[in-house]
């Protein structure tokens, strides 16, 4: 929207052309902002005003506009405007909250219906809100199914509360939404969140999470988190994973990444991105496969006594 | 040396190991830093010492210990410890520094020739200093040329003279280098001074230009520089070669490199380093093949009105 633009992107051929990225392309509302630049912004019941944080221009955002950027973008999957808060707060807040997303719901299917719906493939996702509250959550849930969106996100999680209380949201919620659209956890999360959560029903994830990490020096692998940083690796030979299919986790000694990751070589970065990429991506492959042979609890119950069995030190 | 230490890399493997890297490894012997660290160093004729970047511990390198560590990492071509001075500088000076250079040069040797000597393809290059002075140059370049090297190497140059001048160091001292050694420019350069130099009978060049200008907005193509932070760029769909056999120069739009560029992605730096990395091998590959079909000065003009034309703004 601010940077390079949507009528600049729309004019370049949408963000695939752009990009060059020929696969699905999720684009988020603004909702997350409305909560991280609470600083720099304004709310009301037609949407919210903010300063830009390149220029300080002043911009407003409505349902209406979010889903006009969206269609701009040429997103596959893009998401209704919401008001996500930060966790913990109070009851009435999170009510309120909820309600104007609900609100901003209804008009944001609207626009995207007045321009045309869904292409082949692509749809708008209502958002779920309401907090940590069960009664808010349920009323939030309910009330989205029953409007004709092509998935649903569970927004407003993992945003300062414990794993338990995401999880205990996500049973009451995932119940009530459609069986035969997607339902996608909003920022969510580690190895462990994205198994437990698809326990209760989620479809669909994103996070910084392997990317951020990987820029830090930590990585995912079957045998847990490993952080590269650590003084322990400096002369260990071994690769991260000999197993592997990714290249960064089979090929590369721990001593060279732990090089790589201290002296802010910029490879590093790239490699335990790689790294953790690959993982995330092996982890959902074996998600699905386990899910279709119908033996999802006993892929969970492997998949965490690897986690549990560590990182095991060189002999 | 320092970071993380040569007596580590040889416990793991060399720097091939190490790094993964089965190709041809280049290292310089610290002469370099003599120069640019010339506020934490103390120089005498047994060698230098100097304080850690790192954590500001004392350490000596000496021309006995440079060999040595460049054993340790394994590399393939390996340089004297000299003394590299800015330019320009006084003639006694330089004078100074040149001598040194070539006692260092000939204790260089007799601790390399006492490790063992060249391996399968290892060897060790004497560098000319002289700087901006043609008879030293000329005193610097017979006087090495007497000993056995693999390899001689031209330093001391593009550290602040202008290109002409460098050239005119060229025609001095390649003709009284080993017509069957190869000879090695350090530290340069743009394109236009590898053709010229090469065109003086230089063989080999390092230089951190093309991945520094990429990770700067600035790429090298056939129709020479371009800066992608310029505006013009912002909603030029057009590639920077559609020629090029670089996907990153072939596939992607202006715009969107501009636009990494600006918002300061990662990406833009990896893509822009990879167009300028693979035009300069490109270049490479022109001069051999132009060398070897007899037609180099030909290759030189039609290269150089490339340049020349310049890049054209899209239509």
């Amino acid at each position: 929207m601010l940077r390079p633009g949507a009528e600049r992107v729309a004019r370049l051929g949408g963000l695939h052309e752009f990009a060059r990225w020929p696969h699905t392309i999720l684009t988020d509302s603004g909702g997350f902002q409305v909560m991280s630049l609470a600083q720099i912004r304004k709310l009301t019941e037609t949407g919210v005003t903010f300063r830009s944080h390149i220029d300080g221009s002043r911009h407003e955002m409505t349902p209406e506009r979010s889903v006009e950027i969206q269609g701009l973008l040429g997103s596959d999957i893009q998401m209704q405007l919401d008001e996500c808060i930060r966790l913990p707060a109070e009851r009435k807040e999170i009510d309120r909250a909820m309600q104007l997303s609900l609100r901003w719901a209804a008009r944001s299917r609207a626009k995207f219906e007045a321009m045309g719906g869904p292409g082949k493939g692509q749809g708008l996702y209502g958002i779920v809100q309401g907090g940590d509250d069960a009664e808010l959550r349920a009323t939030s849930a309910r009330e989205l199914a029953a409007m004709p969106f092509e998935g649903f996100s569970i927004g407003g999680l993992a945003v300062g509360e414990p794993q338990a209380v995401m999880l205990q949201m996500l049973d009451i919620v995932c119940p009530l939404l459609p069986q035969d659209r997607p339902r996608y956890l909003m920022g969510v999360g580690t190895p462990d969140d994205i198994v437990e959560s698809v326990a209760r029903g989620v479809d669909q994830f994103d996070c910084v999470m392997p990317t951020r990490a990987g820029r830090h020096g930590q990585v995912f692998t079957r045998f847990g988190r490993i952080n590269l940083r650590n003084a322990r690796h400096a002369e260990d030979p071994r690769p991260l994973d000999e197993a592997s299919d990714c290249p960064a986790a089979r090929d590369y000694s721990r001593a060279y990444l732990h090089h790589l990751v201290r002296a802010e070589e910029a490879l590093g970065a790239m490699l335990l991105t790689w790294v953790n990429v690959a993982y995330y991506q092996s982890l959902m492959q074996g998600i699905r496969d386990a899910i279709e042979a119908g033996r999802y609890a006993d892929f969970v119950a492997e998949t965490k006594a690897g986690w549990a069995r560590g990182d095991i030190a060189a002999v």
